[in-house]
């Protein structure tokens, strides 16, 4: 924010040394407490970066200056969460990218989705999020619910099948590393085709011979073999009937 | 082969115009038929390129040289399909890659994962993959098949979670290049990290609303539910057991 030539006013965390430590490295004013009062603190935009679960313990317990615009950063909150603040206007600002600590990200290329309630306050998100990312849209709360779901399959489940996988080379001595070029592969084939049209692999090509020793093959899998079947199942089927699966 | 420096003694394809095409590529002799004799053609390896459940009915139908190391490049099948054929030596040459009509692939970086019924024949096969790729490695049937189980879950799989991505993103009229940035970090992060030990999402954070709106947002979507739920409870299960999942 601050790079991007926004001033930040006021941090708030729950604890003291949270927000102190953020304060610091934003020259910002530090609050803290379980009762965030912002009544005090002028500012264009009030970001609420808490998790999904206390986004409405923070809102009843904050006291905002009259028409705030508070905006919270989640993929699967709608923005009716702000329903029953009349006094706050409510926006949604939604970086879609994974963050973790200790990996640098360039925000450039974050898509960030947007939603609010009323034109000046979209004209404010937008405004800020054009100075951070190339990509801004917009995107009301039932498409960006559809979003958060796609990144589920895309992301976090992918990385899961990529946790089976590594799994299964170490249960087998092979090196972690060995299956990196045909991820690599499969996934710029799938960035630059519609990934169904693209797919490979014995589901596809009902080659039941395979998929049987596969399936003997994870018998101490339970859990694995039986994703293993769906996965198959779900291949199949959106091979006979497109995009209705 | 032929950009590596090696001879293409003969090229045989079930069909004529097929086997000839290639074998003008590569000046050899094009054989074709039901039933290949490679009894006068002298070759220092017979690579038997065609699909899992051809193989078998190649080996069986085919003439060879006495003492011929044949090949597969299956990472499905077993060397001891080349059990019953006491004429030829056996030996698999796997490439871990996903071929595709139109793509171009540097073999160098392709695994190439060798096993060879005796000393000798493993020699041969091992000169000519460390012509073509810097990755070369011994692998048993028994460790190729958990590979194949791999990369099935890893490539195949993976696809089609992108694919399933993909029709929800179309679903919502939101762009399908949307989620391209987010689904490069997840890939760089797990192939940097183990990725179960990475893991994101509402699964692993077991955000029970959010699981629940996403398994609504997918109920025009039965076999795609159904694997939102299994998926979702098989990271919950990696997560308190580990690997032994």
């Amino acid at each position: 924010m601050v790079q991007a030539g926004h001033q930040v006013v006021a941090v708030w965390s729950r604890t003291l040394s949270t927000a102190q430590q953020l304060a610091d490295k934003v020259a910002a004013t530090a609050l803290h407490g379980d009762k965030p009062d912002f009544a005090a603190v002028q500012a264009d935009l009030y970001l609420l970066a808490v998790p999904d679960d206390a986004v409405p313990t923070v809102l009843q317990a904050s006291k905002w200056p009259s028409g705030a615009l508070v905006a919270h950063t989640s993929g699967a909150l709608p923005l009716g969460v702000f329903a029953g603040y009349p006094q706050i206007k409510g926006g949604v600002f939604y970086p879609l990218q994974t963050f973790s600590p200790g990996r640098a990200l360039t925000w450039d290329a974050v898509p960030l989705c947007l939603e609010a309630a009323d034109a000046a306050g979209f004209a404010v998100l937008e405004a800020v999020a054009r100075s951070l990312s190339q990509r801004v849209l917009r995107v009301p709360s039932a498409a960006r619910q559809q979003l958060h779901v796609a990144a589920v399959f895309a992301c976090n489940f992918t990385n899961h099948l990529l946790g089976i996988a590594d799994a299964l080379l170490a249960g087998a001595d092979l090196p972690a590393d060995i299956l990196a070029p045909l991820v690599r592969e499969t996934i710029d084939k799938a960035q630059s085709n519609p990934p169904f049209a693209v797919q490979t692999g014995p589901a596809i090509r009902r080659d039941a011979s395979t998929i049987e020793a596969h399936t003997q093959a994870l018998a101490t899998h339970p859990t694995w073999q039986l994703l293993y079947q769906q996965l198959t199942a779900s291949i199949q089927q959106a091979a006979e009937t497109g995009r209705q699966a």
